[in-house]
């Protein structure tokens, strides 16, 4: 076994760890990045594609590429649709911000190459991760796609490895809490070979459930609609989810811009949050510390603001060498990480329809949809939301 | 039987029935209004004590009174408090209005006195009132304090008569339906002999339970603090009481102003909306047609709100001749009522403490509190919603 050292091991090469990884490298700091999925998978898993204004701006400035500003498509705005009406919140005017569509993949694409371009040590493909917080130093054993088994020896370790982070589970036994809840439904998505239905992501409620139109290039759709967790998608042919999807979002002029339909998936629902996000010398980022149900298009952004307030307390770590400045992670992430989640729940509970729902309820929500779209103060804090906060 | 003809016969001399007297009379519309509460019994209740921007100006705009502006107190701000910190929304600064501390009762004496100096029709303590729409006139028939007994002919009756009303029972069957909600908690109210402990309300979440600081005059203070519903009055001491108060607010610099404890009440916490609010020559306004907990302190406004809706419709009724104009009023009224159920519902959920809420919705509350106090487009929602919408 061939043993190297770094300062950073990460462990999960998604967005979160190769950012975390470019951030570190910007600021004097060596990382090795790991990934038990090889680079083709990742690339070609389809993921969320909203980014909020922060996150374009931490991916432009940073200088991992400006690409996102050139073929992403800026949304000013969003449609909550309900009771076959559009109601538009208008971003820009509301809160001088935007969001751009840009897929998940391409974010992964453009860390990719930066961080080959600047002679990052990203492995992909590897197996058999193994960490060790029991040694003096923080330890990753993996076995590389060659065969050969390395064992890295760093400061600290990075848990950026998804929902069944394996780092989540080194933790001592009693040294983080874990919050959660389920939902009653899930999301059916799929892509279609079609033009765009409209120019912004249209939110809607129907009393047959939620369902969200949105685009991805001006041949390709992507579109989801709440469904039973237990179906399948092979259960669906194109048929019968173009008329599911009919019946929720047709109506008052408004017409779905229909295509033959690939890439099925379910989407599970669940909200999940453990802290700390630090044990001595391992801390988590993104999913492998909290996942959000995908309504309020957080989950990524959420990674990548962890990262950011990770990269400088690592640095600030390096800077003093004072351990404790770690502990500062947690409590500056968590901000952001409850209102995430709050507003994930939001935007969920406001949009789908539950089963025993009371009729006050029901009618309730109706004056909530209001306030929101009916006010330019109602529509601005969700607009904020939706671009994401710019304090913490 | 003396028989009288006026346009339109009001049930209930409370602010909402008096108000619609005073607007009609102000459009040359004649009405009687009947209580079976006597003058001193409606002035000597205590109820609440904050008016929306908008309530104000209604009373002041329509000649009712300007003593609100000399003897009322101008909140321009509200404080949130939890994790024994004090949050404040600047109402002044994020939506420009204000809400003024001035007490039901004493919207009471002026729109009683202004209907008297108007000449206006007001009977108190009437008896054995029943409405009826049978005829080809509807009729409210009445005993009035001296014996005789009265029937009342009119183009229109308006059920101005409380959560009780029967206006709203005398609704043929089926003719309306209603929604509601019941809630696990209600609150404790009583007055105390002391100064203001603070300058504004503050409205606080604890670990046990909800605690509300309100002021009434300079030596006299009004209380709140979340209970059982089957809590009685005389079981709490003076005390039991200071006791519980402090637990809930005392803290980090901050300690209640205490003293003598008097006035004790259970305010049980009901969601309640009936509708349409009009079925043929009969209309309900205020509590007879909708109740809200008393956490978002809408009761009152929303009453008022009605009869400036109500007031323009039977004007326009008059003017045109045409019954069918009546029929606008329900969805111009439901608008603002089913904002102020889910204000009020939500205020509730934020600050109080509910049995059986999970750990991850305790701390997603967390989250939306610091959404809202947080971001200055969080609280510009919640004050636009407190000091009242301007909208509609």
């Amino acid at each position: 076994m061939r043993t190297t050292r770094t300062q950073v091991a990460i462990v999960g090469a998604g967005p979160a760890g190769l950012l975390l990884s470019h951030l570190l490298h910007r600021a004097g700091i060596e990382s090795i990045v790991i990934d038990h999925r090889g680079y083709e998978e990742i690339a070609g898993t389809i993921r969320a594609g909203i980014l909020e204004a922060g996150s374009v701006r931490l991916l432009v400035n940073s200088g991992v590429s400006d690409r996102v500003l050139r073929e992403g498509h800026r949304h000013d705005g969003v449609v909550l649709r309900f009771d076959g009406e559009n109601h538009r919140i208008d971003f820009q005017e509301l809160v001088g911000e935007s969001v751009w569509l840009y897929p998940q993949t391409e974010v992964f694409l453009d860390l990719s190459a930066r961080r080959a371009a600047d002679g990052g040590d990203v492995r992909y493909g590897v197996a058999d991760t193994v960490v060790d917080l029991a040694g003096r130093l923080p330890t990753m054993t993996f076995t590389e796609p060659g065969g050969g088994r390395v064992r890295v020896e760093a400061d600290l370790l990075v848990g950026a490895d998804g929902s069944r982070s394996i780092c989540r589970h080194a933790f001592p036994r009693g040294a983080r809490d874990e919050w959660f809840r389920e939902y009653p439904f899930a999301w059916f998505g799929f892509l279609t070979e079609a033009p765009p239905s409209h120019d912004e992501l249209i939110y809607t409620r129907s009393d047959f459930g939620f369902a969200l139109i949105s685009q991805r290039t001006a041949t390709t759709q992507r579109m989801y609609f709440q469904c039973d967790p237990g179906e399948r998608p092979q259960d669906w042919d194109d048929d019968r989810i173009w008329t599911e999807m009919r019946k929720r979002v047709n109506g008052n002029g408004f017409e779905l811009q229909e295509g033959p339909i690939g890439a099925k998936t379910v989407l599970p629902f669940r909200s999940f949050v453990t802290a700390p996000m630090r044990h001595d010398t391992l801390l988590l980022a993104g999913d492998a510390a909290h996942t959000v149900p995908p309504t309020g298009a957080k989950g990524l952004n959420l990674a990548l603001a962890d990262v950011a307030v990770l990269s400088e307390v690592i640095a600030d770590f390096y800077r003093t060498g004072d351990a404790d400045v770690l502990d500062r992670y947690t409590a500056r992430a968590l901000e952001r990480v409850w209102r995430a989640q709050h507003f994930s729940y939001w935007v969920t509970t406001l949009l789908h329809t539950v089963g025993g729902e009371s009729p006050f309820d029901a009618r309730r929500r109706r004056g909530e949809l209001s306030m929101i779209t009916g006010s330019r103060y109602g529509a601005a804090y969700f607009a904020e939301a939706y671009t994401g906060w710019q304090t913490t």
